[in-house]
């Protein structure tokens, strides 16, 4: 789970702990190929945000583990961090500057890969300031900041400190590198990458009811084990909208909610975990508060965008095959579908059967029964819903088991995405998505065999 | 997680859902084989109780699938059962007959195996109800009692209405076969099977220190997935002690939060899971309340009993290579213990790192981060620990990575049997263990390819 810096600390929820790393077996690579469908082509990139990712010699393999995000002016902005009592050091110091700062005076993010800066001490801790303040150095109007005005955040390898020496001799040359192209925003999400089989970059413009045109961007990572290891989710999410520090934090819960705090690999938890949130006005207009018309608008354009860019990390899961959102509706409140939700986005034995193409309703009910949370069991209905537009299969309808037409759920199953349905039965009617993938041979090799 | 019936349902924990099939695999198959160690060869059975097993028609492999185990004389007793949500027929009969009596005047349990009578509405209902019946009506005793006098237990797939008659003209027959041998209790433990490896029996003398002699046994299973399947963890205790309803409850709560609710396969919470005790008093001697000064001494012994015979499960677990103790040392309270020695246990990561004997300790002390309890970061403490007697290996001291002799860890985690150790740090100075199996390509290939 992520939750928001300073402030509020209230989001509850699984955490995504999201992994990916290059297959070995042909069908994984032939799976991984194609996903090169979701890596776009070209984008339209918020205004005055540069980036560059560059190569500094963390990654043994040459491959970019160095990257900058720059806006002209000041943003503000607002950062969810992992909830792991274990923090690793660029979890803390960010932590620290979006708090010291109010979330105001933003300037950048510096990120490494291939290291994640956790359980290293003070001298972690040490390293994880330099970057931020070296990164501070290159921008003119902050030399005499004593605050921090940059992000930092790291991946990878737990227990080691950083090659800190190449990361801060590399950071002038990444600011040097930036760019508003889309190449280097494409750059910049290799950056992310360690293991991960494609870069996780997307943009859009949003168009508000009384403001058309603002631009968003977001890149985030699927998450590798590296030994002695723990995955890492990073993210961050850049706008040009006007955005009050109150309101970013508001919006960046909302999203980061429905989106990275609603995603599953495994369910495993780690050090690293941060997604940002940078506004820096640059389109212009007024400020969107908490009470603007605007807010609400903006809040789920946001949340919509950060869906899909959390998707990415669940397509990339370590040995996926499958793409599955699970659908829980009429329980009596949003986190007590989510809950429910998670439960059969995060079950071993759910997981498996999506795996072996196995309509096993009875794995999806059970889970449902041991959420924790209000059902009524002569009221719940368990459905297949197929992406491709044909009929709904009904699996149990109102607690009593349907005769299954196996052929019809096997054509469901053997689609890559696809849809569980699960309804409480409660009368609350709220709902909540959680998506997950499945659990395959391939994710156990990656694994147990990662050091033999 | 199992709770208690009635008065009492305040037990939290995890669920144990355990499961065991025959594997395919050579290596498994001589896994299996090996397993026939922790059969026994004879034992010494509590007074006054009979039991067999035999086969009425349930299965269709010819293996016992039906068991009776009968009191000569009435028993106090307490069952606690499974939390979730969708609870199998024979869980909601057996309930309410220990409620309906206050814990006294049990004679029996009739336990199915092959079908587990879950989600299957009214008639299911009717179908649980009619078993216990059924036995009650061998009892001469009972013959005009309107409160059930037996418990019922069944196991199996799900979703589908039990073979009643074969089950109702069974019972007298296994009634009639009733003993108090070794190879009637070896039989018993057969009928509980489904796709156990091995029958779980254990029995044991318990000298108290005012009074020797008492005797306990007990039988459980691991549990197997038949779709469209759920797993179930069926078990019962018996002892010739003589316990008061009140103390039945009070050791029963205790013994299944530090056994049965402490011991994971894969996490998932079955519909089906029930544990009963029944004390018959048969050895003599002044009933045990919780104020005798037998109560303690009788609560420990009966908890190590069911900590022992709750191991059998996790040593059948599905795909398992290797049986791993969870021993988290200074927490706040023995339920923050548990909590962090629980996530470390279902941890995905952590169990994938014990399949490939990898020394993944950042697993383990990530799964310690976010199981939500307080942990004092700088002085957690994680080692592994033999079970040959040789030295610990320290692989975290005080928040810091050891520099950690690989081989060393090697030869650790070669072993079938291990414990992992994390100290919290926390100065609270409680304990708590766990049970797991790691998960391996087996465990998918149970789950997934069932019926492929």
């Amino acid at each position: 789970m992520l939750f928001l810096t300073g402030w509020r600390q209230s989001l509850r929820g699984q955490t995504p702990r999201s992994v990916s790393r290059l297959y070995s077996s042909s069908a994984s690579a032939a799976a991984s190929q194609g996903k090169s469908r979701f890596v776009p082509q070209d984008g339209t990139y918020p205004r005055d945000f540069k980036v560059s990712g560059i190569h500094c010699g963390v990654k043994k393999n040459g491959k970019p583990d160095l990257s900058v995000v720059v806006s002209d002016s000041a943003c503000n902005g607002a950062a969810v961090f992992t909830k792991n009592v274990f923090q690793a050091a660029p979890v803390t110091v960010s932590r620290q500057a979006v708090q010291d700062r109010g979330g105001r005076g933003i300037r950048g993010i510096v990120t490494s890969s291939g290291c994640a800066n956790a359980v290293t001490g003070a001298g972690g801790m040490e390293d994880a300031r330099s970057m931020a303040q070296t990164l501070d150095a290159q921008l003119e109007d902050t030399k005499n900041d004593e605050l921090l005005r940059s992000l930092v955040m790291s991946t990878g390898v737990i227990g080691q400190r950083l090659p800190i020496d190449k990361i801060l001799s590399g950071i002038p040359k990444a600011y040097k590198a930036r760019s508003d192209t889309h190449e280097a925003w494409l750059d910049c999400a290799k950056a992310f990458c360690t293991t991960d089989t494609f870069p996780k970059l997307l943009s859009r413009t949003i168009d508000l009811p009384d403001r058309p045109g603002y631009r968003i961007a977001g890149i985030t990572k699927g998450a590798g084990m590296i030994h002695p290891n723990m995955a890492t989710l990073l993210g961050f999410i850049a706008t040009d909208a006007p955005v009050s520090p109150d309101a970013i934090r508001s919006i960046l819960k909302h999203a980061v909610d429905r989106s990275f705090n609603a995603i599953s690999v495994d369910g495993d938890m780690s050090t690293n975990d941060t997604i940002a949130l940078l506004a820096n006005g640059s389109a212009g207009g007024p400020e969107i508060t908490e009470s603007s018309d605007g807010f609400v608008p903006l809040r789920d354009a946001v949340t919509a965008f950060a869906i899909q860019l959390a998707q990415l990390v669940v397509r990339d899961g370590e040995g996926a095959t499958k793409f599955v959102t699970v659908r829980v509706r009429d329980a009596r409140s949003f986190a007590d579908a989510k809950q429910v939700a998670s439960t059969i986005a995060t079950s071993a034995l759910v997981k498996t059967a999506l795996y072996g193409q196995d309509a096993n309703w009875g794995r999806i009910l059970c889970a449902t029964g041991y959420a924790g949370v209000p059902v009524e069991p002569f009221r719940t209905n368990v459905s297949f819903v197929p992406t491709d537009g044909s009929p709904t299969l009904a699996l149990l309808v109102n607690g009593e088991p349907e005769s299954v037409d196996e052929a019809r759920a096997s054509e469901i199953l053997a689609m890559e995405d696809l849809e569980l349905e699960v309804s409480l039965g409660t009368g609350g009617g709220h709902s909540a998505s959680y998506w997950t993938c499945d659990f395959s041979h391939e994710y156990v090799t990656i694994n147990s065999d990662y050091r033999s």
